[in-house]
């Protein structure tokens, strides 16, 4: 039994956009934690895949939000960020008039917290910090517990000192959003081989390790470096279970995947994708983008449009930096793999 | 016993400027495998170092050296260097004429393998590659295990294919130099989470892990993904045989350890410091400066006149990620302190 009460010390990392409850359901069974990433679900979707955990188990599991600032629109910005991709919008005959705002990522709110404080979830986990101690306080009142990234030392005390009741330490080798939210200063981002160590002598709490870890031998190691669970994303993302498109999933299948790359173009804040089009043709970090989550805005239609030929050149193709040897098939039977 | 003939599966890595046949001796003696840092040192000064390890222990030892390929100057690179680093050597009253080579770093070569052929040494490792297939076959006549540096699963290849006896993986936690010699774009570096079972995966010789690695559990940790024996440097780095300087002492034991940053500008190729004056000021990696080793010609002056007054502002502090927890004490205590 792991400290998380499941029967396995592995965490089937929160992967918004590319998961939903059937992934969740599918680990919670196989004897991992299922997490649900709720970062881009509506209230009435989010109710929706909360109803379909609690019909198809009775095992904990992990409901996962973003807290980060809602931005502010900055003009200026948004303008020049669409007079940067003009020349991709004319190669795919987009109307910039025609851009909308993207698909969102709501921070947790009392309109969150409503719908999930019908479910009470076990575990509530964040990341980009923790949102108000309100709503902390909230969470703990039906005895969730609250979970959060730390991506340096300073991090983790941080969220101790507010009540996280587990630290997740995401070393830089994660696929998706770094969790960072002290500094924005990437050179202070930590290799899990550092951040995990000083993190479980920092702090008195349970810490969870994350990123790069894809089979059992990482589970071993991350548990030897004194984690209590490991939380495992990038080898989920081949599953059945998953949404992952077909265009995601050729480019994890390829060889393009060995080359990852944290980027801000897809959404305002860095976060670990495969190298495309864009991220070469732009620099992966050198744009000034719009605030997370504008940047999407301007970036949606190209994307469709180039998925609709096939290509990935405009989608981020989330990824860590360990998913060589990931494989296709079912969660339960990579839940069980991932068995230290 | 380890694969590498030593009672631990400890290497103590090689620290060019930083340490000598003193702390290699120490960790032989103590079980480990000592390494001597050949790349800073003279044909004289490399035969003393020689016959000091051989008159105080019969045990293995590796010795390392750089094989970079030797660069040609490039006189508007040097000028624009130095007139960047002007108001610097101003606030010093250095005068930029009298600015010298500084210390150079020789890469391996027919006259440092006549040095080393008298002393047969079991280990020779590379960083940056390997030198020419000669100098290779060279020093595997006497029965030597050439071992190098790889800091991508395509490096670890290529070590391979070229006669490679073991491929250290060197995640992006390590502090000094990155190994990289394949490609020079930074993002295509890996935690060693992520880039020690993706080696272990694609070669057959003895893999070695290196970066972050710290304390017993470390070492553990690397085991179990794969590795053979573990790389430690930073432990070290306060060791009493160490010739870590007091500046370079009190970094390490003071909070600024907590922030290093892979920088170009002490020597023309990334390294990872400790963040200070020079690499805030300037940017770690933003300026174009003469390539490796020439940088370092401008820099040592003003090294020396920051030294002088106590400050480590220009100075190469070299350390990994994972230093907060480094102790004080006997190399021999270290080693012992290391084992799995």
């Amino acid at each position: 039994m792991s400290p998380f009460g499941t029967a396995l010390p592995v965490i089937q990392a929160p992967m918004a956009g590319v998961q939903g409850a059937r992934l969740a359901i599918a680990v919670c069974e196989a004897g991992g934690l299922g997490s649900l990433p709720a970062a881009m679900l509506s209230p009435d979707a989010l109710r929706r895949e909360l109803l379909a955990i609690r019909a198809a188990t009775d095992r904990r599991f992990n409901i996962n939000f973003f807290c980060h600032q809602a931005p502010s629109p900055d003009a200026a910005r948004e303008t020049q960020w669409r007079q940067r991709l003009s020349p991709y919008l004319a190669e795919f005959g987009i109307d910039p008039a025609s851009i909308g705002a993207g698909p969102g990522r709501q921070p947790f709110n009392d309109e969150l917290a409503d719908v999930i404080a019908e479910f009470e979830p076990p575990i509530v986990s964040f990341h980009f910090g923790l949102p108000t101690p309100e709503l902390v306080a909230r969470v703990k009142r039906w005895g969730a517990q609250v979970w959060s990234s730390a991506t340096t030392v300073e991090e983790a005390r941080w969220l101790q000192a507010q009540g996280a009741d587990a630290v997740i330490a995401q070393g830089l080798e994660a696929g998706g959003h770094r969790g960072h939210f002290l500094s924005a200063d990437l050179s202070r981002q930590l290799g899990l081989f550092a951040l995990l160590p000083q993190i479980r002598a920092a702090v008195s709490v349970p810490v969870i390790a994350a990123g790069g870890i894809a089979d059992a031998a990482g589970v071993r190691a991350a548990l030897a470096l004194g984690a209590q669970a490991a939380q495992v994303g990038s080898a989920y993302l081949l599953s059945d279970e998953a949404d992952t498109s077909a265009i995601h999933r050729g480019a994890l299948q390829g060889p393009a995947a060995a080359h990852t790359a944290l980027t801000h173009l897809f959404t305002g804040r860095p976060a670990r994708s495969i190298v495309n089009r864009l991220m070469r043709e732009l620099g992966p970090l050198s744009e000034p983008v719009p605030a997370f989550p504008l940047a999407t805005g301007a970036i949606a239609p190209l994307r469709a449009a180039a998925e609709a030929r096939g290509l990935g050149d405009f989608s981020p193709l989330w990824a860590g930096q360990n998913v060589s040897r990931c494989s296709a098939g079912s969660a339960a039977e990579i839940t069980r793999s991932l068995a230290p």
